[in-house]
């Protein structure tokens, strides 16, 4: 068993103030007695705890994707991966959460690199994650021994309790993004964590096109038969750019046939789903990609929950509560609950095509909704 | 808008250890780098976020009813109920979180107090809540115009989003327990809140022995034709003793049949739950009483999530992680996440009734469960 | 295996007709093709396989109760209850459905008669059933070893593939309906049967006022802890009349207050359901009882499926289609698919009490909702 | 309203029989007096009624796909197709059904055959459907507007309610199955139809490769944002030949690497599924592919339920109860409830390839699984 947390004390102050009881001697001399039982009034806390809207902890913040990469770099070459570190992998730290690892109070992002040759030793974790691929290739991660492939655009998702490791098989370095819900289940305390394998075997050392887990569950609206006890959480181990670029023009397309197709006009979207049960990819993080064409601008919305988001391709700006940023790829940055996010895709380009590298902004973008989806939470709201 | 939160920055420092890159000026050099753009490595931060298995920032800890209510009378001369602080209620602060109201991560605790006459005023929030008794008499609670009454014993759940407030018909002071999610949607930021009227009116201050939602909702097994679209959460407001207390003494009696009826050996155990779905009464605080016969011990049990529970009768000893305690009537303490959990009821007595006063120690509780069930996170240990 | 059913023939003629085409030698002789390969053209069946709305081969139909009892009663002399027969069970055969023992085509309703000392002997299925008594007492059911006892105004759910026998410790002869949804497995060819031993042991012969099924299922809200893994149905094996009558006579006094409680004026009405998920009381079976106050009619309303009725107490008038009765305690009557139902509680009565034998119409109803619903086929409408 | 239905008599005779009773004349007279007031005995019923395990009214039956056509086809020079008769589809009538157009007692399969040029006109229906191409091109049906085209291997899901007509774009007659649960919606008389528009318009005669919802919905694992309200069944309007190819390639590839993956060996299969839900493709109807590979056979299997096949390509042999057919592409056949059912691709080919064409047999199946599953009474056996 651990050493038991330190304790703290519990400090009031019986100040003047509106909605606060006179402070006399008598409210003073109550404080004290508050404090050595370990008390807290919910009068002096109200504001604070049950606010009129959520008021985030967390503040909108932007990192560049070229110093994490520079970074992450320095760090390929002072930082050995393995046992007990487990993974040469960057967290975002939001600013306003004391210096903690955490891009949000749920999510948890950070930049994974991985040298030529290397291996990330396998483990396992009820913390449920995902990868996502804005540059390079040559990594494998192999899950519960079905090596799968990580390319640029590709989304991974990783369930909680499988096992998983990485290696890099090529000459070049790689970096990717990791998301997770570290800090929802730090703030739930239901984290188990299990170290596995010391080495990937041959066997798993095998580069395919395609991981065993897509060629199973990776083609559309077909269950096999043969997959009937299910885990928490999406059997299909990689969404292939391919596919996810494809819907995303496709439903441009309708639009300018006419129909309905998009979240609103030149903006398209896609959610990853697990493709057994139709729900969100993760029990507790839900992941999409955005398309916003060149002129298109998003209507403001605010949202229960965080959002974590990669500038997949293009360039425009985005508007989290008061900041207004210009990014360009890689670049990743945070809204957080219940702050307006809009986003304009940019328009100083000429050509006319909708697809990828035409000029449209692609976002992707990961939150914790699930969690206020499943609890009855979840709000959202146009700001017009 | 709120103003912006303050930020705090990341501080890093190289040191030698196991699993921890050899520390050089150039590692200090990086991890300079690292504060510079706020990020925080996953080597430096795994052992405390991705633990083998939860280790809670909480800490067991006991409150004395006695003292609770000691201060709370106190603070009924001192502290007016009224606009802007809303209620009278008093909240335990677990020792190892900081000094902050939460009794644990997720959940809140709280005597509230009402003098006779006074009045709470009406408000709704996001929060999911209830009250229980276990003492004294005289207080309603008016739910959506619905007046409830409060006695000892009845458990009486409060969905987020219902407007309510509570009134003291009578001529004595009325202590009882809050239970809220405040902790949970604190740390997800999910909080809604708005006030209500000012004045409980004319019409609701009747004093029915049932309330409405009683009437409809609380025959077994029976649902009213007239009730359709339902918000989440239980719209039976109020758990009688009187259902209670023969729910748990029919368990007993049937084990002493030699029929399966009890948890284990002189255990008995029923959970609240929402009429119209049979899940949790609340979606996100699990409620359960719990009747352990004299002489009788409960198996060691770790669960993921935390709990709290108050003594409703008789005494005996409780014993959590590392911490033992002799309880009685309205004792309050909370259990940390995967800390084990084990009572005893006191094998003093001569009597053999096993129906409360008959030596039965009751133990309300109540935990974050359905957050843990929802999301898969739920896990349970009989220690052996 | 059994012997193959009798092959029929098809037979089709060459007709002239709206929508049909012109009945030519060629068109003959391609009938006798279709006939020869077993082969029928939608376009000479349409009319009946695809009706604007649901056409019901069953008609609206009235059983007498004093006329079952008489027969029953007879059959009580005349037809002794063993292995084999199994029950003394005599079914409402709907005039249009051929002379089978189908109240509607997907629901089985029949009197059940058992003498003084009678013993019906213990098997099991998968047909759905429940029992309901407006008349009588001193039957035990035994369902899985627990006798549950039968009076007037309970309603026993018997869940498919549960072990249960009856039988008669008094002195008297008893008469019950039984329900199930026979007439729906048959069509559907679900059915599976096994007998059960051939005694009841002198343990189950114990005539308690209530079930262990009740002590542990029949709190309001109240679920035990110590059941986890529950089959398909209520484990609520007795749902007292008590309770219903409390809980229709709740719903009136709500109405007369001023409040919503009512499905409309004067009427109110309790559906059975599952305490462990709130859902119908069984799989394919709907239960519900309606209480219709003195001089109060309901509004017509039509809906997809079918339903038998009992008068449980009181008397007025029935309409059912084109069909209106007179109907007094224990007669039976049934409404087939999308036939518009209204019912009137007899005027002529002079108290004021709202309660069962104060002047109100008490309705049994029971029907297959629960198909219905389960596979998105449920339709209602208000006639006005 | 419609004419009410014919009345048919009650006949009931007293015979001496194993667990009958006496034929004396009081026994008739008691059966006469049932027969007065339409009731039955169970006892004279329950061998047929509540069998040992389900016992099909349906039998095994073989339908040549050459035939068929041979027969549609001068039904396409002889019957027109237009409003009132709406489709030339041509039923199946398993031969102990009495002579009418159910293939099984829920199931519906009948070819259908549009010439070139052709309407069918716009209609829809409560009755779940699905179109499966076993041969040829050129028809679109238009769903809500929507073009969907339709070649050989589609599989196209028409849930309820949904508007729809096809026309023949092409020079050449086109013929295919429909499948749908007209016999299970005529049994629990549930059914709606509407007359749509006359006319299909110009904008609706365009000839896409995909069909609207197959750009929005055919991506796998990936839902657009834009679709929210669903309707019952699979918004997925095609399951194109190529991925279902695709999927039961990939599986035995799997199998030949030393992995799970086919239901056992030889044998890959695949489930259409609702990409919304993951659930079955519509309410009523579960439609699979399975792929037998040269020499393999499948190990009996009885199931509660009826299903019918159609061979997509390959030959072989299969077993239902005791009848063993050759089938060779576009044969149909019947297994009805808990008749064992195997198949055996034939051995005499000489080439490798396990994809379609190489010697594999590939059979559609449908069946009524969902509504079993629905309502807790889907079983399987294994016979061995």
């Amino acid at each position: 068993m651990s050493a038991t947390p330190a304790t703290t004390p519990v400090r009031l102050a019986a100040v003047a103030g509106p909605d606060q009881p006179e402070p006399t001697p008598a409210l003073e001399q109550l404080y004290r007695g508050f404090e050595q039982e370990l008390l807290v009034p919910l009068w002096t806390e109200i504001g604070d705890l049950m606010p009129a809207h959520p008021r985030s902890r967390a503040v909108p913040h932007l990192w560049r994707w070229d110093r994490l990469v520079e970074l992450a770099a320095r760090a390929g070459d002072l930082v050995p991966v393995g046992r007990g570190g487990e993974r040469r992998a960057i967290a975002l730290a939001n600013p306003a959460l004391g210096g903690r690892p955490f891009a949000t109070p749920t999510l948890w992002a950070a930049i994974q690199y991985l040298m030529p040759g290397e291996d990330a030793p396998e483990h396992r974790h009820t913390q449920h994650a995902f990868r996502f691929v804005v540059e390079g290739e040559g990594v494998w991660t192999v899950v519960g021994g079905d090596p799968v492939p990580m390319r640029r655009g590709d989304f991974l998702p990783q369930a909680g309790w499988n096992w998983h490791a990485h290696h890099n098989a090529t000459a070049a370095p790689m970096a990717w993004i990791d998301g997770l819900d570290i800090p929802f289940q730090y703030a739930t305390e239901a984290q188990f964590f299990e170290f596995g394998r010391e080495e990937i075997s041959a066997a798993e050392r095998i580069e395919p096109d395609r991981s065993r887990s897509e060629r199973l569950w990776g083609h559309p609206g077909l269950r096999p038969l043969a997959a009937t006890a299910l885990k928490p959480g999406s059997p299909l181990l990689a969404y292939k750019w391919e596919f996810t670029d494809r819907a995303l023009a496709d439903q441009l397309a309708i639009e300018d046939e006419g129909h309905d197709a998009t979240v609103e006009p030149g903006h398209a979207a896609v959610r990853f789903t697990n493709p057994a049960t139709g729900a969100d990819v993760l029990p507790t993080i839900r992941a999409e990609m955005h398309r916003i064409v060149r002129g298109a601008e998003t209507a403001p919305v605010r949202e229960t929950g965080s959002s974590v988001y990669q500038v997949f391709d293009g360039s425009g700006t985005v508007t989290v509560g008061e900041h207004t940023w210009s990014v360009a790829r890689g670049d990743l940055f945070v809204v957080p609950s219940w702050q307006p996010f809009s986003a304009r895709s940019e328009a100083g380009r000429t050509d006319s095509d909708t697809t990828a590298g035409g000029g449209a902004l692609d976002l992707f973008r990961f939150s914790d909704a699930p969690v206020f989806a499943a609890l009855g939470l979840d709000r959202t709201q146009k700001d017009s």
